[in-house]
């Protein structure tokens, strides 16, 4: 139960709200876009699979919140990956750097939406093959 | 197990991404605007509170995404609330109007932190208690 | 040189930053949303132009920030319009209420691409035209 | 004139609207986000500042959106800045990388607010002027 893949990134102080921490909706943003960053260096433009009509879409997610993340703290989204008959399971956990604190736990199951119908994707599924988690 | 209380909202152009859907991530801000609009009518300001050094945050939530909402939707987002130990529960689902399709189901636990410590909040709890479903 | 449209909305505690106002990025939301319910009121669907190979985009703006909005503000959008050359020219200004303090003033220049190049789109300027400023 | 920061970014899918592109409120979190980073370099945390209670505010924008942002997109934000009065202007250009292509042009008025008033702020100004753009 390794990750698979990990991007830093920093807060940016528009991301925190009146109570001075990062608003929780863009842990969402956080994970999203690491999980597009991911797809990119297996070779999958989020993009242009949306232009061919197949899209990634989050049937369902689960988020737990450790410890805020402030103005001008760095973090790391490490994630693993699994199949589960449809669902694409990410699980992507968010730590802070460089101390390393746990700031969040989440579970994001997605699915593949072909021409507007859930389906497989084998062209996805074989360029991840590579990285799901074996049972 | 009846909501005790609902506020209506339209999507708006920015929220939708590249997919021509709302973000994600909006739907944590559509249910967090719901729950604070809920709480100024019971009499309580998320702002004031913050600065009297009262917060409440989200420690823990789960969404199920049922069905996308698009430009010039309008939908309404449906509150229900418990008390479960320190956790103030609440469930919010949203439906599209005028059809009343559900787009989302989600459970957002709540907590106070109350000058940096977890802790119960009885002002928060007295003003609260006439919304809570009992077991 | 009165206002031909206005949209009254709510600040929501997730706009408002580290501060304790509204992050300024967030009166650019404020004002397209305005100038896209203008649109749909008038006739003209910002998403279905999009699909139909049209899209209005900002070319050029101008904002003057003259007191924030805060937690809890209410407000309304009031706009003008004025063609000049290609140009689909908004006035809009921002003030808070119930008492009409102003918020913002802002200049905002759209033009029209259609199909990825700069162009007249006789449509929309048949819709807009009831709605524009003379000279 | 040459530019005295700059901030290479990527951007994120959930910036990216239903056209396709980057929507133009995020070009303000782009600028905002590199003169906060200029500032922190500088020495000086906006978050700081405001637990003290200084408030840099912007007064005053002026944007030219000349190409847009795409997914997949890396660009660079880079400022140059000028003591005009009690202003500080901040000139800040974005262009796309690896081509240059130029994408934004902006100028950003900001001002000092010191315990609610209108003001100049030496401590401030001290650390910022050896950034300054001479007449």
């Amino acid at each position: 139960m390794k990750y698979v893949y990990e991007l830093k990134m920093k807060v940016r102080d528009y991301e925190c709200d009146l109570q001075g921490i990062v608003n929780n909706a863009n842990y969402q943003h956080y994970t999203e876009h690491t999980r597009h960053e991911f797809l990119l260096q297996a070779g999958i433009s989020f993009a242009d699979m949306h232009n061919r009509g197949i899209d990634a879409v989050v049937a369902r997610l689960k988020m737990a919140f450790k410890v805020p993340l402030k103005s001008g703290d760095e973090f790391v989204c490490r994630m693993r990956i699994k199949k589960e008959g449809v669902r694409f399971v990410f699980y992507q956990d968010i730590f802070r750097l460089p101390d390393e604190t746990m700031v969040l736990r989440s579970q994001i199951d997605t699915v593949c939406v072909v021409n507007g119908q859930l389906g497989e994707c084998p062209e996805l599924e074989a360029l991840l093959e590579p990285y799901f988690e074996k049972a």
